[in-house]
């Protein structure tokens, strides 16, 4: 009976918990899932002969190393950062791994000992990294054998509110990490490559910077750039295409109002502010504008930011925040991005009922028979209910389906990987159409 | 015969050597001057028995300890991160010390042993930090003693170009650091208070906030804040001031413009861009704009930025610097705020001709006798010549007297000091003002 760990039981491994355990009654695999809080889990899957669910605390060296010695493969859902002790004892005790994140340069100095031992680490497994690696080598690989040589590549994802839930001026609400939502772009410049030049934009102008990208029987969406567009360049053996942008969607009309928040200083978290604690969402935003005896707020913030009397539908998104209220803030000794975190996850909280919708959508421009042709592929996929959630289905499927193929030795090539090859990109890509997630490709004629 | 060590003969301190050579001769004093480079020693001064030039190396530590146990007191005129050595070994060897930096916290960490051997450290009276002190807290002292209750505090401070030197669009030229102008605001977040209230600046609005003040004979200024407003609140003991706000002075006009290179994003000194050495003035602008195959970049910054047709002001400015031009950077791998000083230094150099000039204000606003009552006081120096800058005077001047005065014993008080009471600020600014260094005090009618 083959055996699989999964370390991390959290908000988005559901609907891998459950894919897993009923690969584990159909094979007759085993599946040991440790946590320091199982609700989830328990939730989803009953214990019994095929499934174990325990406490389990990834600081305890001897359960650790017990549970993984137990194992054939260790399917990681932990931060980044901790997946690394981890890593380093699947090599010693020789047990395959699957995360979904970025491979860290400590993931990639095991390389050369995983060779040895024939063992599979994969890595960036999820949906962003994970299913646009997929999908994007899919399309890249199949130009190339066509005689095509790719000249663009862009490529967006955005993790949204489905639009049975999209209920509030911002067409926008928290379906992930809120934190790395107030700080998106704030870590350094964007870079990318358009029609063969280094494009540079700085914080202040990147929500200003959108592209406008239209998904048949989903409407529109703006994409803002990532910080690193150019990361995978070598990657996709990419480097001498001329354009090569990686964004971000939200809906029409979220970027330049967010831009706001930035212009005025609310996403800062470099600092403290005073007096936090008993500041109102009005005082908050007063802290940015110059003083004056008279003026409103209100007023202040237009002539600030340069808005005209009829921008009225920026006005009502702040509006339908209450940032002009006087309702108190209540958080002490806070930095502003978190005063606006605490204020956004007020407003922008999904509800029970609510689902969420992952968007991912790639343009590849290419040269092929003296022609320049372009091939546009798109994936939608909408949360079930607030467990099974598109995130969950997406982050959680290929984590399932990689580990599930690697137990079975249909994915062998032993390295530190990331799925781009098309021996671990066709059965995924395959099984995943099963369960709804499929890319809608595209012949865009010119 | 009393010995004076003075440590670094660089650009500032011209008016400081023929200050101490001048005191030296004529109170039967010695001094050693000591730098790795002695070309402008020798202009300013001729070795005699009552002057020594040598050549010094702030590392050689047999050399440095040697030197500052033969002296009475030392002035570092090095870089404020060199000073703590040196700090170190005048309470070993029970010398008095001068410097025109900061107050470190290692500096501060003495204070217990430079008091207990009774020796004098005194630092920040330079021009800023320095004149500012001085000139301050003597009108603040005098408000108080006669009643006044402080309640609001303005300081500016700037370093420009004198006005019959001032030939340009940016009536601006370097005369100090280049690259701490740049880089100027970029650091963190600008924190002032202002009618009781704390007040934030994020870096992208900074140079639109700024303030017009007018002195009699010299025109219009504006000033833009200082990151750290509120350094002095503790230390000139302002509590419970309502407004205290510290900036910088520059010619109406330049902070508009400035502005423009923080939205283009070429002050980012966080990366360095591609391909930089063989990039046009031009090709460098481009980097920051969107990509389009005809459109002009001069049209493209007009329009990125929200600039008029009409705003030619702005753009004759950005035309001055050659940015449009297929000029050659020439730089390797340089950031973008290395590039911008780059192109700036070609343009806003001081000729050998060329006057600079300091500006200092304050605003100091109290209640005394149920009323709300005004002063304002002013300082403008402008430079001789080349040598005897305007910087050199208001940084050497002070630190010389203090120099004088501390091995005169006229300032007695063990420990480390600022110059902000009256035992030390009457004395230095009585012999400034023979200088020419004045403050012109004038009651405002409100």
């Amino acid at each position: 009976m083959k055996k699989i760990f999964l370390i991390g039981a959290g908000r988005s491994a559901s609907t891998l918990i459950k894919y897993l355990a009923k690969q584990a009654k159909e094979n007759n695999h085993h599946l040991s899932i440790g946590d320091v809080n199982l609700d989830l889990a328990k939730k989803v899957v009953k214990e019994n002969e095929h499934i174990r669910l325990f406490l389990f605390d990834i600081n305890n060296k001897e359960q650790r190393q017990e549970e993984i010695k137990k194992s054939d493969l260790v399917i990681s859902m932990l931060p980044a950062f901790m997946h690394h002790e981890v890593a380093k004892e699947c090599v010693e005790f020789n047990k395959h791994m699957v995360t979904a994140s970025y491979v860290s340069e400590e993931m990639k100095s095991l390389e050369e000992e995983v060779k040895k031992r024939g063992l599979v680490f994969m890595n960036e497994i999820g949906v962003d990294p994970g299913l646009d690696h997929l999908s994007a080598m899919r399309v890249i690989d199949t130009i190339r054998h066509q005689g095509g040589k790719m000249r663009e590549f862009e490529t967006f994802t955005g993790g949204l509110v489905a639009p049975e839930s999209d209920n509030n001026p911002w067409n926008y609400k928290f379906t992930w990490n809120p934190r790395n939502v107030v700080l998106a772009g704030s870590g350094g410049p964007v870079k990318f490559i358009q029609e063969g030049q280094y494009k540079y934009i700085p914080y202040q102008k990147l929500f200003r910077r959108t592209e406008i990208i239209e998904i048949e029987g989903y409407g529109k969406f703006e994409g803002y750039a990532n910080r690193d567009s150019l990361k995978y360049r070598e990657i996709y053996n990419l480097q001498n295409i001329l354009t090569l942008y990686r964004g971000t969607l939200r809906r029409p009309g979220f970027c330049r109002a967010w831009d706001l928040f930035i212009q005025l200083g609310l996403t800062d978290d470099s600092y403290k502010m005073e007096n936090t604690e008993n500041m109102t969402y009005r005082q908050f935003l007063n802290s940015f504008l110059a003083y004056h005896p008279f003026d409103r707020v209100e007023i202040k913030v237009m002539q600030y930011l340069g808005l005209h009397q009829d921008d009225t539908v920026l006005m009502e998104k702040l509006e339908w925040l209450d940032l002009f209220s006087n309702k108190k803030i209540g958080l002490p000794n806070a930095s502003p991005a978190q005063i606006l975190q605490h204020i956004l996850e007020q407003k922008w909280k999904m509800e029970a009922s609510d689902k969420d919708m992952i968007v991912m959508w790639h343009k590849f421009v290419f040269w092929m028979d003296d022609e320049i042709r372009e091939i546009q592929s798109s994936m939608v996929i909408k949360g079930d209910d607030h467990i099974d959630t598109a995130m969950a289905k997406t982050v959680g499927l290929p984590v399932g389906i990689a580990a599930k193929l690697i137990l079975e030795e249909k994915i062998t090539k032993p390295g530190v990987h990331i799925p781009i090859t098309s021996d671990i990109y066709i059965p995924i890509l395959t099984e995943l159409e099963k369960y709804g997630i499929t890319f809608n490709e595209k012949v865009i004629s010119r």
